[in-house]
């Protein structure tokens, strides 16, 4: 009832007495995980933060106010209480609404966001932006205990602390990022203070009062109350002090009356201010309370029992593959060690971090540590393979550059989430890996076409000279037997799956099977079209390449990988460097971010899934364009 | 004398006495400065660390212990005592010893370096290995306050502090990066506990003190030895005490005898130390202690005097084109701000400081924050161009990819030093950013040929309505006459230069004026080229490009970026797109990573300076390979 009172008009939340408002955190509650249940999504994060956002719209004038959430799959609340009530049931669906703040979608979202830690430096910009301008905005950044362990986050810290604008950051602590968090800030974070810091300073305590003996039980008193005054001063404010904060809290982030007046009264002081909000993820439903990390994003599930629905029966998933492959390799090899940043469950490592405590290293969200961390592992001997996914080592790119290529040390990253990755959307895809990898020196870039080729790739990249990545899909992979023996790949060099003698499929990845499917569609229409596993994006398999393209002529390379710089790039840039020219037709990511939807939608949207390849490949021909007629057209001008 | 002995056998460092020792720290210092008065350097890094250094080899087993350095540019004292005395004169010089630790050049260097804040990382992941393998060695790491700024460096402190390896980081405070620190994390470190924290703790320090009145005299007592106990608690050690490091110090960083002594204490502490060292930028040689950010960077000087060999009376740098233009504009556009990440100087943007002080912000040692703030002042109104060398925005290219272009942000990109940028080698070329900028979408890349261009992509980039980025080179611009009124460009429209028949060079950047001068050589030879300033990247000039290959079916791409997905491969997709096959030939920067020396050397190396062109084009006529040829030559099978 309320809820669509706010959906018509978002200010009537001013309106509303408490018990309404409480009547209204119930009714966010139901809806989110009724959609949920449904489309999945982001649940225990978002339940965590429902009496928050209500607090946030209702003491700040939204949208001039601010709200910049942080990585925001904590915001599906905010999205009911800004307009989206009706559409909600699209969330995280093709053309529906994202499952992350989107500026494009609406006003109240202040900020784009998706991967973490950038919302203290986005705000601190839009606070100094208002000062500029002579604006009077409020300015609210929201982030997550676990968010803070990244360095951006520190950086952001660091200049607010200085430049003293006015601005909250409400520090959400749920004492968890994706999974339990990781690192000397964690502790420093906890509500139990029992850490060395605080006994080194009682140890201190005691010893100025060691010098003045005679005062007694009075002295006992003071020394008491002065413990107790530096337990509170130490933690957990301490350390947003000491970086030009001031620290409120820590305040029930459930209780919406303190919450409010909290609020109210913070968002009036000067200067940069840390609100700490304790919060439950998964409030309010039970099965996400007691299993956090396992609703922190997820598929469907049964609303009543809490039940995921379950895709048992079939295939693994690649990343199911991918830790029981490198188990089995460390097994063999005490060189062999994994790393991953905050996502053990995610990267398929749970099992290898139990199995091998020692040669495991969780780093917290710290991409870029991570791959440094990886380089001074490799230069003291050992094999480290940095798990993460590709749409994460984004962060990370000049550590891969120079950290670990420019020194040519054996450093393997296995990049899930390759290509296209569904309902999360444009920040998540991992279409520009290709890209901004193939460039470096001394990388060797893989994409396996399946199960079998992921698990050589991990072999290959444990004996190999120098730095290797391989990048491979989300989702299940094709459940192909498992041979006992698992060779080797030879660096460089693809695998021609298929003859034909009208044009060739040079693919990579998941556009392999693409590739495959539509060949043998096309021969039904009575085209013969070669298929080629091209593997490697660098080093390319010239060769091979180069035989096919005196071949038939006719190249047509498929990848999940932005067109741009990606491997059909490196085709032309071979086949140009040798004086070739065939006629190539590239079938990719186009120039420009790719949308939400499931990975098939995404697919034939963009014209990479075998029917579009089919349908274009029919076109090219139909147009009797062959290559050569093409050239002589633009020969003379057309 | 001593400095020779060592040389031959590095372990005689052990042998000397004190007196030797500190004569050999006047040996190091005379050495490097004469050295760096010839070649240029980072001086005043290097003279403030000369006692550590030899603190350092002769405490520690290297190269079995491993010294890592951080961005490395102190390394010179270490160069000299690990047996490159012989060849310090080559330091920076085509073929020569590195500016920067490499591990190539000696088991002594234990990670190569050049960026920022890698070292806590790196010798945390040394300490890892040394324990997985069951290895003895001490990890050192040396690390700079200015470099604390970074979010890399603290994520490795946070793992650190977590995983208690045995290790010593020590913090060189000389109370400056580059220039002077910002951000809150400077004055945490000051030396003056000045802070507001001090003050509420004074404060706190009183009220428990107020429960107690009646003790008189020795109550104040009490109370000052408390405040003077925590004033030594608080700071500087606090931060890594909450961190989970045993903080030992501050030394004086000059005193070799302390200093030793200290060292060999902390390297045998169980857990991570850290041990905090005050140093002197420049120390020993007066025009450096005087001014260290002169002399952070210094090309060759007069070492009487301390005066750098002027090049006065040539033409402004880029550098200073940049800086003097965006002053302008910003005198129009309230809009207009900067940001630079520790660097005011080196991106010529003092004077922009001085003159607008409140729409300028130096956010430290933090390029990945840099650009996530620019993201936020633009979404909240402003207009601001972040000025950075191309290679460091490196760190930041998830910030760019996300924040920035996914939200079509007005942000600019102002890349200093893109392209070769000399003597400070592999880490420091700007030779990727086309590459890693080109695939990303919304985003325009332009690389002006000169300094009227420069201004025009200026004020293009402010009234663009999406990201921008230009690039352009390190040192001196032409020298042209600047007109009055500066005509933005139309975005994505090259300009051609000069007619030609046998072929078209399509240049950018520094390559349109090596074309020209080539195409005026051949012209000599009889052979007709045309000449065309591509200007941008992306998008590309599609019409002029085209029309140039149907007139004279022979393109030439100069570029000094990577020929991997650069500007040369923009223009084979854009052409294979379009099924238009001329012969492409395409200069660049090849697959590896280039070595240090001066511009135009490596220029002649890599084969993208005008000779090289020249004969390069030569070659390809003289063997009568035409366009047309080379495809019937390749599909004949050779």
């Amino acid at each position: 009832m309320n809820l669509e009172k706010i959906n018509n008009y978002p200010p009537a939340i001013k309106d509303l007495s408490l018990t309404e408002l409480k009547d209204l955190a119930e009714e966010l509650r139901e809806r989110i995980v009724a959609t949920t249940s449904v489309n999945g999504g982001h649940l225990a994060s978002s339940l965590g933060v429902v009496e928050l956002t209500i607090a946030l719209h209702r003491v700040l004038d939204t949208p001039t106010d601010k709200i910049v959430w942080d990585v925001g799959h904590q915001a599906y609340a905010h999205k009911l209480l800004t307009g989206r009530l009706d559409r909600f049931s699209t969330l995280r669906r093709l053309d529906g609404i994202s499952g992350f703040p989107k500026r494009s979608e609406s006003p109240y979202d202040a900020f784009g966001v998706g991967h973490s830690s950038t919302s203290i430096s986005a705000a601190l910009g839009m606070a100094a932006a208002r000062d500029a301008r002579g604006g009077r905005e409020k300015v609210v950044a929201i982030i997550g205990d676990g968010s803070l362990t990244s360095g951006l986050a520190f950086e952001g810290l660091n200049q607010a602390g200085d430049l003293k604008k006015d601005m909250v950051v409400i520090l959400n602590d749920n004492e968890m990022s994706i999974s339990p968090n990781v690192g000397a800030l964690a502790s420093f974070l906890s509500r139990k203070m029992t850490s060395d810091l605080f006994v080194r300073m009682k140890k201190d305590a005691k010893s100025i009062l060691s010098g003045m003996p005679h005062f007694g039980k009075d002295l006992l008193n003071l020394a008491r109350r002065a413990e107790d005054s530096l337990k509170g001063f130490f933690t957990p404010g301490m350390l947003f002090e000491a970086f030009g904060f001031d620290y409120v809290g820590p305040v029930d982030g459930h209780q919406l009356e303190d919450l409010m007046e909290t609020l109210e009264n913070v968002s009036r002081l000067k200067g940069p201010v840390l609100l700490h909000v304790l919060t439950k993820k998964g409030k309010g439903y039970a099965p996400a309370e007691e299993n956090p990390a396992l609703f922190h994003g997820i598929g469907p599930f049964d609303r009543q029992t809490g039940q995921v629905k379950s895709s048992a029966g079939g295939p693994p998933s690649y990343t199911e593959v991918f830790g029981a492959s490198l188990i089995a390799l460390a097994e063999a090899d005490p060189r062999v060690v994994a790393i991953t940043a905050a996502m053990p469950e995610g990267t398929g490592l749970i099992e290898f971090s139990k199995r091998f405590p020692e040669r495991f290293f969780d780093v917290g969200i710290a991409e870029q540590h991570a791959v440094t961390f990886a380089a001074g592992l490799a230069a003291n001997g050992l094999r480290p393979t940095v798990a993460l996914y590709s749409t994460f080592l984004q962060r990370a790119y000049d550590n891969v550059l120079h950290d670990v290529c420019l020194q040519n040390l054996p450093v393997t990253f296995a990049l899930d989430r390759g290509g296209l990755v569904g309902a999360d959307g444009p920040t998540h895809h991992g279409v520009f890996d290709l890209s901004f990898l193939r460039h470096i020196p001394n990388l060797a870039v893989m994409a396996p076409r399946d199960e079998i080729e992921l698990r050589r790739a991990i072999r290959t990249s444990l004996v190999a000279e120098g730095p290797f990545a391989y990048r491979y899909p989300r989702g299940a992979a094709l459940g192909l037997p498992i041979p006992e023996v698992i060779e080797p790949l030879e660096i460089g060099r693809g695998e021609k799956l298929r003859e034909g003698t009208d044009g060739t499929f040079l693919a990579l990845g998941v556009g392999v099977a693409a590739a495959l499917e539509a060949a043998e569609r096309l021969q039904e229409e009575g085209l013969s079209l070669a298929v080629v596993d091209a593997r490697f994006v660098k080093p390319l398999d010239s060769e091979l390449i180069l035989a096919e393209a005196r071949a038939t002529g006719l190249l047509l390379t498929v990848e999940e990988n932005a067109l741009q710089g990606g491997f059909g790039s490196a085709v032309l840039e071979l086949l140009a460097d040798q004086g070739a020219s065939p006629r190539v037709l590239r079938f990719g990511v186009p120039d420009r971010f790719v949308e939400q939807g499931t990975q098939d939608e995404l697919r034939q949207r963009i014209g990479i899934d075998a029917a579009s390849l089919v349908a274009q490949v029919r076109e090219h021909f139909a147009q009797g364009a062959s290559a050569q007629n093409s050239r002589i057209t633009l020969a003379t001008g057309v």
